[in-house]
């Protein structure tokens, strides 16, 4: 990854582990299951960014690299790479 | 939450920590970015399975309670945050 | 249903119809593939909002009702049925 | 469109225009909330059925002949146009 975006993900994850601790003190002090449930949804839309961010970073990289170099064996790997990724994705 | 559901989601949370501390260090050691998109779908799944887990409870007991108090204020208010979360969700 | 949620509904669904409609026509034009993806997706945001919608009047009088009535069985099921919608929905 | 993949193609928007149809039918005849909402699920997820069809084709023969024609500006606006499919698709 890019040092920017590696440190930008780094970053991002960092906030999203001290979060997911935050999930279990939440639980520990039986707060309201439905606060609960919401902050769950905030983590995975933050995880989701991070998904996102990381897939830009391949994309402007990786798969350009593959373009690049006119490598067709890596672009056909590198596109069923992202059609498994988006296939998962959109389950 | 009940004693046991409490356990359950503890250590599930406790797990995932583990996961996305270990993405930070997938990221460290630069790993193969469609290494670390496939991790990350795992750890949202596992934030999903808390979730739903913590509704079934949060189901089974705060709004079985509001259905057996005959409390109609208190059944409408419960209603009400499962369309929210669950409109959430959906998006 | 009620009245209005009926007719708004009805009008929904009956211009989905034409826009699937639609879509076997760029199927039929050899029309671009990205153009066609960009339309499922257009119909299938629009089926969303529809069952939003059915939902929303579920709930504003078939849940309202077991809940006026006082009738637990019935609440319970309600509730049951409303997990069960949005598990999928979640999925 | 490939011969084949058009024709499976063709025949599954048909069957699904039948169901949205059905859905009216079903709204007109008053049936149950959470049935219709139901048969809302499975026509959706006929939908996303087809888009996958569709992607997989336009993968196999529009990307792939950006592929083997070496032509780097069209294997760039081929990923581009892919990302922003699945950004909707996550969404």
């Amino acid at each position: 990854m890019q040092k920017d975006a590696k440190a930008q993900v780094t970053k991002r994850l960092q906030r999203i582990e001290g979060q997911v601790r935050g999930l279990s003190r939440m639980v520990e002090e039986d707060r309201y299951c439905i606060d609960i449930v919401t902050q769950i949804s905030a983590v995975r839309a933050a995880l989701r960014k991070v998904e996102e961010e990381v897939l830009r970073d391949h994309v402007a990289h990786c798969v350009e690299g593959a373009i690049a170099s006119g490598n067709r064996a890596d672009q056909r790997k590198k596109i069923a790479e992202l059609m498994e990724v988006f296939g998962r994705a959109e389950r």
